[in-house]
């Protein structure tokens, strides 16, 4: 770990290791061709591979070298992915832009997207179960709280709870939950993954999964703010969205300045939580950091 | 083993155990409560839990007793059901029931129902990744074979394929493409999954996989069978549905009696592949003839 490296080469490094991964394991012809130009559709799409740039740098900053765990790290981001192939649907949120590009759905159709999903969350477990310099037990923990936090205790109830409370009058104790399990869950996860992979002690692995948990939560609440304050390209998708689909958020919520606030409480928090990594935790840090004032 | 229960009591034994286990194991309650309705009603909407019921079969024909594997072999079960709630979504096969019951979109809506899968589909590794009675190794393994069946070399890629080719011309190569992949590599891992969680020596792996390729093949071409010869009462849905879709079948490219000979060219296979087992083979060979003369 350079530490004289900025941030940004940091993160370009880390990503850039990351797509070549990606790119390397979807080389291989997959039959149909359609199926598989459309998953890699989606996965090469841009995005900061945040998720696996955590898990990355969860077993780098316990002591490891991220290049161990690139197929778990990157497992992570199949799933991500599919997530966003069926939140887009037309039967979800309907969205036919992201990151600047058509949604999958609008390039191959419905059906080939729904089945794209499903082909990059169950190919993540094939990828995440193969690795011969962790412990089979380590890989088994992780893949089980990998699934938990993607599933029914995550992610997936997450997205159900946001879907059926679009239009309803909102409530805090909702919005709390649709954020805490639609993207807080995966992100706390990712990060504490990194220390399961590296079968970190009790101590290192309460200090991920404070660090996990609160940018979890500051990530979604920056991204409710951005949706109100930030311009359609900067956001790759029109600006507002949330707005006009009556979706529970933060800003409806409290207001843009008490959301605003709210986020940094949670980078502090995520800031206390790795003190006890001492200098090992600067990238942490400067990620955080970098979550809270991001544009995009 | 009781050689003297009859297939039917073993089948229903068996079932029942699956079923007892998957109830239990979804009787707390998930949030939202609507998405834990929509899994439970597509999971508790009968079947004959085959895939459970050869894992186990072939976990207990090694020499184990079958309640050890549960959770493994009702995650079998989970992920059979999470490919019908999609298969049968408007954009992929369209299907309004399934086994005489409205399918799942129909009753929860088209987003809950893919959520419905996503959230069986991920729950499934969750389930399968826990169990102190097998060794660390061997569930990896176990679930790298499981995710490549129900995945991108197996069930996914022949759906994929099956909704490309409606419609088009038929040819044998497509046909056994779809049929390889979409039913058969699921029903073939079942049956392996009980040898590898059992830790089977090779000549054990041999007999099972020949065995399990076999039924998995023959299954699919009497299921073709069956949707052109059956009643839409036996069957629990329109009969007809897949000459009406142009799906490519073994009885359109074959005709219904060549058909009939193939599936038996692979139940002798079957037989002949466990003979290695000697008597201890006797459910495998009686559940290989019942799927040859089934009804629905």
């Amino acid at each position: 770990m350079d530490l004289k490296t900025d941030l940004k080469t940091y993160l370009g490094e880390k990503k850039a290791l990351v797509e070549a991964f990606i790119i390397g394991y979807f080389e291989e012809p997959i039959a149909p061709g359609i199926l598989h130009e459309s998953m890699k559709y989606s996965l090469l799409a841009g995005g900061k591979r945040i998720r696996p740039v955590l898990c990355l740098t969860a077993y780098e900053t316990c002591g490891g070298n991220g290049q161990d765990i690139m197929p778990q790290a990157a497992a992570i981001e199949l799933i991500h992915t599919y997530s966003l192939i069926h939140d887009d649907l037309p039967a979800m949120d309907d969205d036919d832009l992201r990151r600047g590009k058509p949604t999958n759905h609008v390039i191959y159709g419905e059906a080939m997207a729904i089945l794209a999903g499903d082909g990059l969350l169950t190919e993540a477990f094939r990828m995440f179960s193969n690795n011969d310099k962790v412990a089979p037990a380590m890989l088994l923990q992780a893949i089980n709280e990998l699934s938990a936090a993607a599933g029914l205790f995550g992610m997936v109830a997450g997205q159900a709870m946001d879907i059926i409370s679009e239009g309803k009058a909102h409530d805090k104790k909702t919005l709390e939950f649709i954020h805490r399990n639609k993207t807080a869950a995966l992100l706390k996860a990712s990060v504490r993954l990194g220390g399961i992979l590296y079968n970190a002690d009790k101590a290192k692995m309460d200090s991920l999964t404070g660090y996990g948990e609160a940018i979890g939560l500051a990530f979604q609440i920056v991204d409710d703010i951005l949706d109100v304050t930030g311009t359609t390209e900067e956001l790759g998708k029109p600006q507002g969205s949330d707005e006009n689909k009556n979706k529970m958020t933060y800003p409806a919520m409290y207001g843009v300045e008490r959301s605003k606030a709210m986020a940094k409480e949670q980078i502090d928090r995520a800031l206390q939580s790795v003190e006890l990594f001492g200098p090992k935790a600067l990238w942490f840090k400067e990620i955080a950091n970098y979550l809270l004032k991001r544009s995009n």
